[in-house]
């Protein structure tokens, strides 16, 4: 390999003729530009725009005539209307089969999650009925399928129940309940008006799995308990086989795509099986606790219910806000899942706004809070679903229900809401993806664990807090800590790379190529000041313990710092002037656009030199040497 | 230029007698290494190594024999041992000038700064005494002159003053003061011991910025309040002259370095000043306050008032932390800025140790918080001092003072300590740092301009909240948002550069070349899907109305995304799909080693295909080009 700087001549450049890839061979210097410069106004306004519509979502609109803008403009706020005129026959037979698949599921989940909630079983019918008309108009996805959801009720049940109790104070806790719903709502319509959606990116899925988990197991154990307070009925009646089957079944469901129609219905056919059985032998006298009287009718209005006032004020906005971006998460994380596999597009801010509205809408209609539900989405998609048309069938044979089938549920054993709950959320205790996180990242699966036992051990609130501080946690930890390395030459072409990762690649004799893979900042700077300094110290001592030329050079890749602050520009100025007084040079190779600029703004630029800075390290080395080569054949 | 795919001929790759730098030429491929996979105990090994050794401090004890590692330990524990045996005559010398000259700088601040922490007069001379000799043993710094500083008494007098009243009941507030410095101190060595000094780097210095100025307006604000109560007999004696006076010297005595001893001297002069004017004219029945009776004698011992029990255990412990970790700060940031000048090195966790153990002693010792004092350190670096020994000289003038000159100050009018004060902090409010902020770094601004108005408006402690939350919010602002640009060849080279900063740079035809600069995580990875796919279809658009050739393959530059995690994984392989769908080929150049590492446990590399990684832009190209000319050249 080529030896450096000795082996280079000062003719002129001659890259036309240059035959081989070599260190030693010199390249033609091209300066490294500048971005335009923008009027601070301008640069705000592209910043902001990039911030809050990074979707360009107005792009459709662009020569359009004002007619066409109107319809687009519709079909933007009402998706409904996007595919209406292309709805035929076809589709709705597929969403009918679909609609009637998930309402089997969606009767007795909604019983049992509002149990999960200390809510009255109807308030779950309710559910099931105003918030997928909503969505179904507003909605964008077509596979979503909504309606309560085993983390929203839970959450909300628990956070609830700390400081009123649902059974001696049942209408403060309704109260509550429909006020936390309409909080969660504006909450989450704001996060879509504001564009602030990126939000609920900050849930990262193994926090979210820790979490999840963790959950399951709590609501797994509250139910258990009265599962196993009625042992010995269960053992005579044959329930467990039966709940086994379920589990079984249940489980191969969601396995095997083709036998969806096993899992999708195993819930119904139980709380029919055990009705009947209830029924059947009087069980109820016995000792069973069954759902009883339900109300016929539909929704009644409940915006009376809102209490915008008092000393619970703060407890239901906490509740909504918090049960409300953990449904918002489920929902959005739902929709885009689908949409990907069919490859259409989703605006999660639009649907932010729709899950938003339905559930304001849903808090005047005694309605509790709702979302996309992951096992009814799947459920959907699986049987056919084509548009939000199945969700509006759904609606429908829930209204059924709720006109005149709600005696049949009076023998419906309580036991068995426990039993779906439990087959429910234990699905979401995901071994599979903790041990995937162990392997592929460590902090990951710490970041799961903590949320778990977070959710175990202290609460479900102090839980999720931990989950999200430890994914903050985990950014800063990078920032703070990034990575240094060591580069050569790869043989045989023009590219660095680290030598940790390319063991082919070769050092340059009297340089040292440091490469810095992180923005500069003030959590970083004075770090990376003092890495370099003993990455410099190292390298000298080895340059010196192998019988190398001495080191005269620093040669700083800042290819990879997308960024820097004024600390970090300080530090870079400071390290300069460091390495000057012990007559090492620094150069530096590559600054990306918004570095060039703000060293330029900063007059570091001036301070490092401005001869100083390449546009890659290769042209820097043979930049470098060639002045050294210019100043050593002068007298 | 070169034109792309069309040029390619399909003989041998012959990269010795290629002539020039085109992107049509043909590149010998490159294949991406991995770096050596490491069991994961000694990755841990080495992660946390670095995490929390950096610096590697252990590294002058290597290959040493054993006596010599005992004489290092006793150097690395107490650095007085390294420059005590070199001491010699000429450098006590310029230690005594200094010394002295800190000392009467360090006497009447130490009163004033006690005042500001509401705390007896005394007290402030007492934390000049033994804090000092401490800090002489233990300290690394050969300027940092070490005493109380303005922004910790004031944080500690306002965290205070607001549950406890200093004149009410005097005794439980030092005893909180006390406790409070205790806690300081134990924050502060638990930071250097488990070496998380890192996190004073948190309060970064436009937030500090900020934060001093509004603390410097609070402070000033209420002392000025007592001034002007007096403004009439002021006038009368002409003191506002003297003290235009003593501001308009310090001012210059910042400026210019030969004249700080008129800085250093003003504070000693104005107060013998002042208490010989109130002396003569008897100005103290006459409504002036004067510090009165001072009792003669060195520091009596604290260690029984410090309280670890009882209501104000959480205000000792809240403030402890707060002032710890200010004055850490302070003491930190001076000790470097020094240390840089002077070109000898620091050890950040050292310091805090040395720091923390002084703090903690000063409790025991009728101290309170103390640190490296900015403007003492400045004068007495001005000074001359060689080594942390004008410290101990200092602490043996303040000896001096305690012992036998302490009724002399009982004339001395409190209205001078105010004066002192003002002129300390008013020079804390930094206009030109703030104008430097706004033209390099909007957002730093912004963090500056928030920590000012947060501690004005709202409370010191939120003033800092607000502070650190910014710092926060912008490093993760800009890994949400992170850039993606539009890469091009810059003619005569094989480099690829962002279209927006190089102009000269030009598109590769069919090719799509967009480097993205940032990590990908879960807080981005969701947007840089979206906004890639945005950047492809306004790519394509723009090929279409160009009549340019059609895009068929997708280039990502990831040379510049330094770490992925779980989410990022799974959003690249999302994106390949999405592509392949839409018959565009996605390859990926230079992935760094933590990156290809990751994406090979997850088996991402073989979903993506190792055959579309590619060493670098130039090499994806001509190999994705290659395969596209072989296709087509089959029947």
């Amino acid at each position: 390999m080529g030896g450096g700087s000795n082996r280079i001549d000062s003719s002129p450049y001659n890259p036309d003729l240059e035959s081989a890839f070599s260190v030693s061979e010199p390249l033609e210097i091209h300066s490294v530009s500048l971005p335009e410069t923008k009027k601070t106004l301008s640069a705000l306004k592209q910043g902001l725009g990039e911030f809050f519509f990074p979707d360009d979502p107005f792009h459709q609109f662009k020569n359009q005539p004002f007619f066409r803008k109107l319809v687009i403009g519709l079909q933007f706020l009402f998706p409904i209307f996007q595919w209406m005129s292309d709805y035929n026959l076809k589709l709705l037979k597929s969403d009918i089969v679909s609609g009637l698949t998930i309402a089997s599921l969606a009767i007795p989940q909604g019983i049992s999650y509002a149990k999960l909630a200390n809510l009255p079983p109807i308030i779950g019918l309710y559910s099931n009925f105003v918030p997928p008309l909503i969505y179904g108009v507003l909605g964008s996805s077509r596979d979503l399928a909504v309606g309560p959801v085993s983390i929203a009720s839970l959450v909300m049940g628990t956070m609830l129940k700390e400081e009123v109790s649902p059974t001696k104070e049942p209408t403060i806790y309704l109260q509550l309940a429909f006020t936390a719903t309409f909080f969660a709502g504006v909450f989450q319509a704001s996060l879509g008006f504001l564009r602030l959606g990126f939000i609920v990116d900050f849930l990262s899925k193994p926090t979210l799995i820790g979490f999840m988990g963790g959950s399951a197991i709590i609501v797994s154990l509250q139910q258990l308990k009265g599962l196993l307070g009625i042992s010995h009925f269960t053992n005579q009646m044959g329930f467990i086989p039966v709940m086994l089957s379920v589990f079984k079944n249940r489980e191969e469901g969601l396995r095997r795509p083709k036998l969806f129609w096993v899992s999708a219905a195993a819930p119904l056919t139980s709380v029919i099986l055990s009705t009947v059985i209830v029924f059947s032998f009087k069980a109820q006298n016995q000792g069973i606790n069954t759902i009883g009287q339900l109300q016929k009718g539909v929704n009644p209005p409940s915006y009376n219910m809102l209490v915008f006032q008092g000393p619970n004020l703060v407890l239901a906005i906490k509740t909504g806000v918090i049960s409300g971006i953990l449904s918002l998460t489920e929902g959005i994380a739902v929709g885009r899942t689908f949409a990907s596999i069919k490859s259409y597009k989703i605006d999660g801010n639009k649907e932010m706004m729709a899950i938003g509205i339905m559930n304001m809408t849903g808090s005047c209609a005694s309605c509790y809070v709702t979302t996309g539900s992951f096992s009814r989405s799947a459920v959907n998609y699986n049987a056919g679903s084509q548009t939000a048309v199945s969700n509006i069938i759904m609606a429908l044979v829930v209204l059924i229900t709720m006109l005149f089938l709600m005696p049949l549920f009076y023998y419906t054993p309580n036991v068995i809401l426990s039993v779906i709950i439990i087959t429910a959320v234990i699905s979401l205790v995901d071994y599979g993806a903790l041990i995937h996180l162990w392997k592929v990242d460590k902090l990951d699966f710490a970041a799961c664990l903590c949320a778990f036992f977070g959710v175990i051990f202290i609460s479900v609130q102090m839980g999720l807090t931990i989950a999200v501080g430890i994914s903050i946690f985990k950014i800063l930890i990078h920032v703070t800590r990034p990575n240094i390395v060591i580069m050569g030459n790869v043989p045989g072409t023009r590219n660095y790379r680290n030598l940790g990762q390319y063991k082919n690649a070769i050092r340059v004799p009297s340089f040292i190529v440091l490469g810095i893979e992180s923005p500069v900042y003030f959590a970083n700077s004075m770090y990376l000041q003092e890495r370099i300094l003993r990455w410099i110290r190292e390298e000298e001592e080895r340059a010196t313990k192998m019988n190398e030329s001495k080191i005269t050079c620093i040669v700083l890749d800042i290819s990879a710092v997308t960024a820097v602050d004024t600390s970090g520009i300080d530090a870079l100025v400071e390290l300069k002037r460091t390495l000057t007084k012990r007559s090492l040079q620094l150069v530096l190779a590559n600054p990306l656009a918004s570095v060039a600029e703000k060293l330029h703004i900063s007059e570091a630029w001036q301070k490092v030199g401005s001869e100083s800075i390449y546009m890659s390290i290769g042209e820097a080395i043979s930049g470098v040497s060639c002045t050294f080569k210019g100043q050593q054949s002068q007298p």
